[in-house]
């Protein structure tokens, strides 16, 4: 709830900002319009305009600028950089509330190469971390996403993201954390409350209650710090890209592969893909060819796997160790697939240089350009392994806009400002092949329903689970489309939801949906929150449902 | 607190007890003098006796109890089968509560073989998970600790206990607790709040604030239930037991381990315990050697480690994996050690075949004697990679026992029946070389000044930590020796403190001691504290420093 309502009087706002600007300077707190309508751009189409915006330097800023609006009855909606794009981007749950923006607070503050962490800040970005592990030669590698270079780990992290290597499940790989609560106090989790602690930042429970769960998906606080993990490099890297002809077949890759994943001889978090997600990459929407508002048509979708040699499902993934431990994991993956339809590529740096050769022998053909996007994709996949971000996964969000990629593509992407259209479901579901293919059969049913061509991901987010991404990307411009982008996002989210598949993220559009028959689940939630928040100063509505359905 | 003393009444005690015995039974309750001082036995000579114990036989009764004891102002001190041996045993850390003994809620509710967990309530112990499992043939294996086979997994998992399997850190493989609340209300974690849900096993963080650590360590809730991830059998196991004969030398075999630790080549929890780790296993502490109340002389000391061939340290862990996978992991250990003093033994069915054979071969000889003991010690380990406990690691609680070990064990050994005498102090520290002399250093000094012999263990509970266990065993029956043994134990436990080296786990008669400054993460549990539990009903004190205080 937006405390705006309750102020008598637009001098005490006034005030409120004019006490918070004391803290951060007059040039960190902004409340043009400009500014509150970029900050109002969405690429759920849900624009929630803030009421103004602040930018703290360090956590004591914004232990002060929380003390003042709890003074003043403000919210505040914290954001790490603002890009959880399909999820809200850097929008509040409900309009009229103080955004504050810890892009400032961007200090890599420790390294630890014998111990492989470091310690950041919430504005540290994919990109700086990885520039600044290589520019200084540090031994180690970030977990990366495909959500592209300029997005927070931190933030990332709060959202209970998960990446592509070893250490993609990034919950796990997080130890001691340091929060600004509602009352202004500085928390600090794990051992790090003790201030001689040693392991403040290599054993995350602490003693005592283990509270860092709290704070992910929450509105319990706000994470000013944290540690995190990171990977040592290994001596050799393998991708592997896996290959299913046909739909049903993953059926049976997906069971194949679990008993490899269960063993641990896949230890990365494995992504499969459908062809659109593979198409989207590599090119646009050909609305030339396709009837207005129309999804792709079998035919052309067809035409277009031959034209690519694209299978109806990719399974991507990496493999980490010395060269004999990923010969062995190799020949394992291939073992397990035998009985199965799918035909399994194994990317290594001399098979990229073999490719570039290749490629540039063949020159401007046909076939030498297949192979240069083929050999472009393995070298993104490639550094994304080795915690290099790449903004080429970021095309997907661009394949209904009918003016294309942006100049520069993808250096800097950023959907929001190019006014993609965007909607994710992220159903949880059992590792197995049947799960897959209801789950992706529930979707289709409604996206065939609404026109939009289904966008699909599976990634092992852990040993036994699979994490769905079911993106809608629709053109923003369109306001029919938009309408139907939203229908059909509710559709799938309510159906699978019912079918038992319950998303493990939400958009600030969904927080209203979780808690449909008031459990004691939410409850808790909402007992734990009154106490740390009484007045609900941080961000009402986030992960709240009872509060976001008000704002809606 | 006790809310005894508030009771202006003591026939409203007997409503109460009353109440509870119409819920499970009258035989269920018992509040006779015989049964509270068996409740009050403690290894840790700190006999705490309750007002009464009630058993319920399921969650209904757990929340029906807790209601009754709300009414009645009574508290609750809730024990899964009370076997918490040296941190409390099945103690409360104040007298006067009433004991909730969960031992017969022991179903194992659901084992699913294919996605590799199990349910189980608080009553199943690792015998009874591990029988299960191996009756029913499921290819599924259990984290084991050698606590001994009656000790229940959630107590342990509760407590943040550690086993010995790449599933060792227990936490990290739990998903889906049921926990009562102190209003009686039944909570499902994770997704198991939606009733419809297919991964509430499968995938612990749910969607919304992760609460699980919330009840682990604390006294915020009751755990009912919860689902705990099991291992697949792997193909092959080696044990591999590494010897260094000085004692200084254990710090660049740390260094030397710490790379595979980090780079996944040893997945599993390795311990490294010192000589006397080693003897108490399998002899006695030699008091007609010793001077009274003295611990054992250097000379002797060496002279043990010289007849039974075990070095200053030793250290002890399992590979897992395919032939290939654990040849490879053997290489690698080797090469990693090779300019270290340590040397390395590998443990698998054939050579521990080979050696029965050799064993009989020697017969009745000092060589074949001890060569049988090492195939005892091979096996046993061996039994417990592969989730079989053994109660022969209880040995060491008996070292000091002026009556040895008792008949028939180590079958349903019982420390705190024999009135062994068992403190122990448990810090983290940096998976390093330098902090494990230092701590062990540390450590020593207040040994050796309170005459005990240091019983050290170092595991690894994760890539970057060490947990220590530093033991003090002594002689309940000797007032002496115990008034020792906790001086002994409360200056480690301070100067470890610190140091920086903060417990991973306390015993109750050191909950008081985690809040020396009122620092803003106890106040934070306070609060939670108080939202869940206002009255104050469910095991007041437990990870509760400042209530502790009050109850010591």
């Amino acid at each position: 709830m937006s405390r705006l309502d309750d102020l008598r009087d637009e001098a005490a706002l006034f005030d409120a900002l004019g006490a918070m600007a004391a803290v951060v300077g007059a040039a960190n707190v902004k409340a043009d319009d400009a500014t509150r309508e970029r900050y109002a751009r969405s690429t759920a189409a849900r624009p929630v305009r803030p009421l103004a915006l602040v930018r703290p330097a360090d956590a004591a800023d914004v232990a002060r600028l929380v003390k003042i609006a709890a003074g003043a009855r403000l919210a505040v909606y914290p954001i790490s950089t603002g890009k959880n794009w399909g999820y809200g981007d850097a929008c509040a749950v409900g309009a009229g509330q103080v955004i504050l923006d810890l892009s400032r607070m961007n200090r890599i503050i420790h390294v630890d190469p014998e111990l492989a962490y470091a310690v950041i800040e919430p504005g540290v970005t994919q990109r700086q971390l990885s520039d600044f592990l290589r520019e200084r030669g540090y031994p180690l590698w970030a977990d990366c996403t495909g959500a592209g270079p300029d997005t927070s780990y931190i933030g990332n992290i709060m959202e209970r993201g998960f990446g592509h290597s070893p250490y993609g499940n990034r919950l796990q790989h997080v130890a001691g954390m340091q929060v600004v609560l509602a009352s202004g106090e500085l928390l600090e989790t794990g051992f790090g409350h003790y201030r001689q602690a040693r392991a403040a930042h290599l054993f995350p429970y602490g003693v005592g209650p283990f509270l860092d769960g709290l704070f992910t998906q929450s509105n319990m606080g706000i994470v000013t710090r944290l540690g995190i993990w990171l990977m040592p490099h290994s001596e050799c890297v393998n991708h592997f890209l896996c290959s299913v002809p046909d739909h049903a077949d993953i059926a049976s890759v997906v069971d194949a592969l679990r008993p490899l994943r269960l063993d641990g001889t896949l230890r990365s978090i494995l992504h499969i893909g459908n062809d659109m997600r593979v198409f989207s990459g590599g090119g646009l929407f050909p609305r030339a060819a396709v009837p207005d508002g129309a999804r792709l048509p079998a035919a052309l979708r067809t035409q277009m796997r031959a034209n690519s040699g694209v299978g109806a499902w990719t399974v991507s993934g990496a493999l980490y160790g010395s060269t004999a431990q990923v010969a062995l994991a190799r020949t394992a993956l291939r073992r397990a697939l035998r009985g199965t339809r799918a035909r399994s590529t194994f990317v290594s740096e001399r098979s990229l240089r073999a490719g570039d050769l290749a490629a540039r022998l063949l020159g401007d053909t046909a076939v030498g350009r297949r192979l240069r996007a083929r050999v472009a994709l393995g070298r993104s996949l490639f550094a994304m392994n080795r915690g290099v971000p790449d903004g080429r996964f970021l095309a997907g969000a661009y394949w209904r806009r009918r003016t294309g990629l942006p100049a520069g593509f993808p250096l800097h992407a950023d959907p929001a400002r190019d006014r993609c259209g965007l909607l994710w479901v992220s159903p949880v579901l059992p590792l197995r092949g049947a799960d897959m293919l209801a789950v992706h059969d529930l979707a289709e049913a409604a996206f065939h329903k609404y026109g939009f061509d289904l966008f699909a991901t599976f990634s092992m987010i852990n040993e036994r689970a699979l994490g769905g991404v079911l993106t809608i990307a629709y053109d923003q411009d369109d306001a029919g489309e938009t309408a139907r982008a939203k229908a059909c996002h509710d559709e799938v989210f309510a159906n699978l939801f019912e079918a038992g598949y319950i998303p493990y993220r939400v958009g600030n559009h969904a927080m209203a949906r979780l808690d449909p028959e008031g459990d004691s689940y939410w409850r808790t939630v909402e007992a734990i929150k009154a106490a740390l928040d009484p007045a609900g100063i941080l961000a009402p509505g986030r992960y709240q449902p009872g509060v976001a359905a008000g704002l809606d």
